[in-house]
């Protein structure tokens, strides 16, 4: 029987815990899919407390604490940062299974060197060691503590990239790109679409009066961004859909859209197309990768919604996800000849196989690994969402063509997950070569774990 | 190696043996789902023999009797009891790895003190054993043999509970409480729905002509129930839909029906919309709980329901349950301010991650758990099922908070369902114990396991 | 732990271990759904190297060269076939978890005496070992090394079976009966539906033009079919549809197609609902089994498709397989007396439950496990898939009727699934057993596995 979060945590085997030791932990991190906030990274931002990097925008916690019965006064009300640590503090016993627990604990071990367990009587310890290792902690020290040699962010095409500029001129030993979210541009049926199509119209210079403005504003601002470091794009989606339409007949929606006349729910799918059709073609001429993900249903609690925003814990899985039309739209890129490097996710875990087997339809020879199934995130961030779909991936495809792990995380000290995911993976690999289905070979297995670790990642980022 | 069904069943390391022994296996039992009639607690039944309480309306078994290829003289024909039960032993090693094969067992292991296995060979014996035991062996005998403190049967609006009255005036130890399941009243296109409608109005009292008089005579319908300590509703939906309509369209709709003409899709659900949430509002406001389950398609065999009508194992998973719907629904609710405390179950097992992800979207400080996603059950009540039902809610939500088994039965002898469950519980906690995802620490073991086994689901239905 | 592919792999504990070693390997073989060319059969083939007998054809493998950069040339092109062996030797690191390197090194060791591990530094050695054994091993000699005792081949009802007629004559050892595969008479979406009909009417002597003789000329081929031994029909579907239609609806719907008019989606489904209908009352009559296989889209890279045609690994699992079409479709066969045997499988491992309890629904006292969910193949035959089938039927089910696996090859080499499964079988077995789930009782389990891996075949099958 092990300990609590021992050295050997996850890892069942000796070729696990050989693997991990020997070829993984050490490796550096590319997060190639995060929402750190870059002018934090370009202030070199120290916290207040642990609170303030750790619970303020974590929304995967506060939906335990609501699950809790807690009051939303301690969750992302006006209650102070200490009681709101210690409401989190008293639910942990219960998260019995929950990632967070996991992660909380190697967060708090890693970054705080505490070796206790989180409750309501360790709560005030715990504030107070993390608290003082704050006030000497920056998010230069975190990131390095880390490994992190890149990292690429989430942004709006009319952002500045002011932060981005700032980290640039600065001696950052992490590299942090920008990386392209289009959500804003395509999603024609929110509120803020006209506004956001104003906002583009003045960053880019070009006034918006058509699709083909459009896409000549939408060009300039992928400049700017190539201009930046950008290398990667990345899409939300509620499914990957395909409704194609004549030229005249996407510029006739958009044109109604733009004068605030409402659009069907076909018209919306077809600009949608269209717009995703236009971006992936320049994506494949620039070298970027296309990250699609989908099988989400947002903001579902209207009430919640109104009252707290996006991104507060009230998205759940969307089981709307026809493999036809996903098939239908790589089919298109493919044959324009303009599908780029692809990256597909669901957070739906019943599309992982089906994922794996539309991914080999589209593999060519250009690249290894062209099209990838992201990992197990958001949803299947936990060890059964991890070894699903590495398992899934290994049946289907080459798991030795996987470029690995991704944070997702607002928070600097989400790290951990690269090091959870570490584990889980040299535990697979090890539960393989344990029961006689690999050589237990460490020339070959070496290569597999730091080929998924970091160097699938760097060559398919073209680094 | 384990011998078969030994004291540590199910239980593969040292915490799990633990925490069964010390704090599970003892543990009361609330039956909140059932479907046990209350006729035969009321009247104490005791049984003639072995098949009448063990295979008369057992559906689980006659399908698989059926996959066998026994004929349905023997199943629910009129061969003897005896013939009968020699058939179902005759089949059981056939079933390795089914539940029913464990349950069988354990069954007669508790009940009859049989150690052996059922087959060919032993059926004479058995049946021997177990009627000897019978003749002296009454229905509260059997519940007080397993701990069970209250039972929720299932109750149609229109009955007169008049077993239910029996057992309140009674002296059983067992608090048996009705439960409210107007799925007859939602069913606008069956059959029976106009005659349903008719017994509503002579039981109410209440002519009902119109939407408002069917509300009034349903509000008087809970009263009664109310009154006989009913604390919780089920409603049985092929999925949980969401079709809101004006008053005006829903009155025209249940006016067309009560006339006998027919009514399209859509309008029956824009009835089933409304009438659910008008009886939801009332849960709210009643403090019931709202059971909702679904991904079932009923008597999808027409021959056989024909002959042998409902609940004869001619069911099956539908797996047409978009989420989308589902969480308009739960999302008006909430916006109205009348969700209730509520449990969601789909039959189909690939709905579980899904619905721990919407469940996380509608808990509020009101109560602990207030949306729960309910037990493995029926199709999914073998150790499989139960395993990725914790494992979805662990990842996904918060275990600690989980109300628990249920039977779901016909039979009194199936109270070693929560036996089973107890076991794969305690074995899921040990193992992440074992392997160093929890501290092991009994003093935080002890109030999961017996929280989830017991406190939880006492306190969640308010007792 | 376990060397690399030893005596025990894939088999965990004791029990599974001698399960494996004195009951399934040795027993003989039915293949009743693979894709051999009779042809091959017929003359006894030797083949000239490795390649053409293991890369030929098996788009398994090109798919994964694809994922890895190989050029197109090396796979299906005209690159030598040493160049392509080795470019296949090459990735074979990299499959670490695929069954592609379970299967290739369990083929090499059983036919070809390698214990090595295939790799670009093994490839030149391996390529001579293979090519020399390859020199003196005929089909028969692989056929009779296997223990194949009964081949069902796939075959178009115009198909003169010639082969099987020159196979009959001869004195093979393995019995080579045709399958019935009318996927070209449904599909009256395809370019070819025409070409096919005038083919039909040839090979019948029945002008068809109308359902009427298109009905006739296929009574006509599956009466040859018949005197050529078939037992066994097959369908490749994307979902089981129900459309039913009046005889003269479905009258004008061929008539339009035969006349090169445009036929509607619905209009589609009702004329595959009537014709599949048609075939299904003929086969339940003559004793044949109906395969029914779906969840499957195929060819979704046109541009692929184009160059190499069907089969060439761009098939991808397809999600929308309504179980409420399919329960009606068997419902209606049901209904009108006209049920065969059944054997379904979804490629989409996400139905296997669903698939499971719809099962349970058509039996019936006539033959034992009439309505089968067949084995775990194509993106399923791993270790994962097979388990979860295995679980999923015996959960639901009984595992003890199950007909067992088939190869779905076009390889003479791919015998080695039959052990692949049986190992898997086994180790399932072998931990209810160990696990105290069930008595360790050779008697009992012997039958269970020898019937599943030939006797549950050979009695479904009529042989």
């Amino acid at each position: 029987m092990k300990h609590f979060l021992d050295d050997d945590f996850l890892l069942d085997n000796d070729v696990a815990k050989r693997l991990y030791q020997n070829f993984a932990k050490d490796m550096p991190i590319i997060d190639y899919h995060c929402h750190l906030n870059p002018k934090e990274i370009a202030d070199n931002t120290t916290f207040d407390n642990i609170t303030s990097v750790w619970l303020d925008g974590d929304h995967y916690k506060w939906r335990v604490m609501r699950a809790c019965g807690i009051e939303e006064k301690y969750i992302t009300g006006d209650a102070d940062d200490q009681e709101k640590f210690f409401k989190w503090a008293q639910i942990m016993p219960k998260l019995i299974g929950n990632p967070l627990f996991h992660w909380s604990h190697l967060e708090l071990k890693k970054y705080f060197g505490f070796q206790g367990v989180l409750n309501a009587d360790t709560a005030e310890e715990v504030w107070e060691l993390c608290n003082d290792k704050l006030s000497r902690l920056s998010v230069s020290d975190i990131l390095s503590m880390s490994h992190v040699k890149v990292i690429c962010t989430t942004d709006d095409p009319v952002d500045s990239l002011i932060d981005h500029q700032k980290i640039k001129e600065g001696c950052f030993e992490t590299k942090v790109l920008p990386s392209w979210r289009p959500d804003r541009l395509l999603s024609m049926e929110k509120e803020d679409f006209i506004d956001f199509i104003h906002q583009l119209s003045k960053v880019s210079g070009i006034e918006i009066d058509s699709l083909d403005t459009l896409k000549k504003a939408v060009l300039k601002r992928m400049d700017f961004f190539e201009s930046m470091g950008c290398k990667i794009s990345d899409h939300g989606l509620s499914y990957v859909m395909y409704e194609p339409a004549s030229a005249q007949t996407v510029e006739d929606i958009f044109l109604k859209a733009l004068n605030g006349k409402p659009v069907s729910e076909k018209e919306l799918l077809q600009y949608k197309t269209e717009c995703l059709k236009f971006m992936a073609a320049e994506y494949h001429k620039r070298g970027w990768i296309m990250q699609l993900h989908y099988g989400v249903q947002r903001n579902v609690n209207a009430a919640a919604f109104e009252k707290l925003g996006a991104d507060t814990g009230f998205d759940c899985i969307g089981n709307h996800a026809p493999v036809s039309s996903l098939a239908c739209f790589l089919n298109e890129l493919t044959t324009l000849n303009i599908l780029p490097k692809t990256i597909l996710y669901s957070l739906n875990p019943m599309d992982n196989t089906a994922i794996d087997t539309v991914i080999g339809c589209f593999q060519d020879s250009v690249s290894l690994g062209k099209i990838q199934h992201g990992a197990a995130w958001w949803f299947n961030d936990n060890e059964t969402g991890i070894k699903e779909h590495l398992t899934s991936l290994a049946n289907q495809g080459v798991l030795g063509n996987f470029i690995g792990m991704l944070t997702d995380s607002r928070s600097f000290l989400s790290y951990t997950r690269h090091d959870y995911f570490r584990r889980i993976l040299c535990n697979f690999l090890g539960e393989l070569v344990s029961r006689g289905e690999y050589p237990n070979d460490d020339a070959l297995l070496k290569n597999i774990v730091q080929d998924i670790c970091y160097w699938n990642a760097k060559n398919f980022l073209g680094l």
